[in-house]
């Protein structure tokens, strides 16, 4: 009961075709830096044992598994990017440790279990292009009982956001072009800049209080049927006095064993190490005591390509210091293509009750 | 005989039916304060006229002639963006001297002649999207005898350039990345990054030496059918030693009446003004003895959304200073879709000879 190659499938495959998105992920360096950091730090989980990377790519994490001392890698890759992986390998004589596999991880086979799997699935609001699902099948294929999966989990947040610059650059611009009042065209320019998710970096200051726990994932027990939707109620407290623009989201994954694996950190962790609490506000920086690496794509840490997703309102809401914000939230595949992810918001605040759908294509 | 609405014709309309396109296109000031100045500067021969604006958009040049005094303007546009324009008009009181017209210049109909044709057509490399073909309709179908078209004359331009930084970036990236050697990858970052042309903002340090002149456009006198193909032989003579990179493409429109037309500039010109020699190189910076406002696109000049067009060549050249480069352009409407653009390039230098085709989408 794997999931048949659709065409959209297929487009989303195409996709990784062109070098240049390989090179923007390369070359994000807080992506590529936590992902080699993390390999090295698990290097002792590594050495000897069988990998598998999936969606690798130009094999980048792959090579650095082998690096690490991984007898065999598996380097698994649908797009036509997998055959440029295989001429990379040749060309650094790791044929003989990596075998890079040119189909979907529903597809291909292998006669081995793997200890452990490596792979960068996150998209845009961390399960866009539903990625996640791929790593989910070749655990459940092919990880040993007790193997290691990096990133181990992942949190996707939300907070409530103020960015009066953006607004004022594509709506109230219309007001006053070369002294030409045009705010006859301000409800076509608000949808066509907010009607759909926008993916662009914003600044802490941008952020109105504390993130909210949309989903967290545990890459060890994950189902694929949890993916199809994800539903969460919030309530936030204004921090400020504020025009209030729309939702941020962002999110960040761990590097870490499973709850009974000994990590580096060289205790044996109680559970998966400090899961946000999943009915609130969490904390914006989780302490973490166990060196756990973690990649974080928040506002207040360093960008990274995966920027911040923002869901814009097309009518900005005056928020007063701790002015209740409170809804709930549906994220869900969408069925013509589950490549996409449809957005369910219903948000009220100051007695005002919306609704806001929107697709991220 | 007028060309018929294509699909491809539909889609490129709805590509202008986003408001941010006329967003960007606005908030280049280059472009919006050259038009602007260009319908005062010819307002004499706006005052009280007809006028007709080809490919309105949101309609901000109708309103600048409207502004300018004209007594009727017809503003067209086969987008839907037409609408918006028609909200804006009303909603300054403009209903009874404007009057948008939402169809395609080769489709609407009007029941008088018009004074001055105002169409703001250029696209990346002057010519992509095939819009001018759209205003020589419209002059031959309305425009009275000595009326005012703005602009009045464009001229492509081409020159070698030499771009290392964009080179290093793209291609030899891939020869260490975090150490590992990705040069298997070369082949293909090529193909990725320079099969079609690029538009991105290059400097006037980056041009080899004078440009050519691929193609001078009268407006008053160009026939539509010159559109489908444009050819020119190129010599030039590199001012330096450097990796030749590719070509340059940009362009300039003139604000200027045709040839028996007395202009604010209050002398009866003797031709159109300054013709670049069609055969060779031109100086760069043609003198302008009649304050013919030109809206520039050069690298040399303040950037505009148009930037440069860059065609480049897979292996860069290395030229000597003085060492000549020579070859030839055709530039064609695909038979696939007329507003895409064949690029047939051929070149040599230092007696190896190339041949380049891309198509511009």
């Amino acid at each position: 009961n794997l999931a048949p190659c659709t065409d959209f499938d297929k487009a989303y495959f195409h996709s990784y075709a062109h070098v240049g998105i390989h090179e923007e992920m390369i070359k994000d360096r807080v992506r590529t830096d936590t992902y080699r950091s993390a390999i090295l730090q698990h290097q002792k989980h590594i050495e000897g044992k069988v990998v598998m990377d999936v969606g690798c790519g130009t094999g980048i994490l792959a090579i650095f598994c082998a690096q690490a001392g991984a007898k065999r890698v598996y380097a698994v890759d649908a797009s036509d990017i997998a055959l440029q992986a295989n001429e990379v390998v040749k060309a650094n004589n790791l044929s003989d440790r990596i075998i890079v596999l040119h189909g979907r991880v529903e597809d291909v086979e292998i006669d081995e279990e793997v200890d452990v799997i490596v792979s960068e699935w996150m998209g845009y609001m961390l399960l866009y292009e539903s990625m996640l699902g791929s790593v989910i099948t070749a655990r459940d294929r092919w990880l040993k009982r007790g193997g290691l999966i990096l990133p181990s989990h992942a949190t996707l947040y939300m907070a409530p956001i103020t960015h009066p610059d953006r607004y004022t650059e594509s709506i109230d611009f219309w007001r006053n072009v070369y002294g030409i009042d045009m705010s006859a065209m301000l409800p076509l320019a608000k949808q066509c800049a907010f009607e759909e998710p926008s993916v662009e970096t914003i600044s802490g200051e941008n952020v109105l209080t504390w993130p909210h726990v949309v989903k967290y994932v545990d890459c060890y027990t994950l189902q694929n049927y949890e993916l199809e939707s994800v539903t969460t109620r919030f309530q936030f407290k204004s921090m400020m006095r504020a025009p209030f623009h729309g939702f941020a989201f962002w999110f960040d994954v761990e590097f870490n064993g499973p709850a009974n694996l000994n990590t580096n950190a060289q205790i044996l962790l109680p559970g998966s190490p400090n899961p946000p609490s999943l009915d609130g506000a969490v904390k914006k920086k989780r302490t973490n005591p166990n060196d756990t690496l973690i990649l974080s794509t928040a506002p207040e840490d360093p960008p990274t390509h995966w920027q911040q997703t923002l869901i814009y309102f097309y009518e900005p809401i005056e928020v007063e210091q701790d002015q209740v914000i409170e809804g709930s939230l549906v994220l869900s595949q969408s069925k013509e293509n589950r490549r996409f992810m449809n957005i369910h918001l219903e948000y009220s605040s100051g007695g005002r009750s919306f609704v806001k759908e929107s697709v991220m294509r």
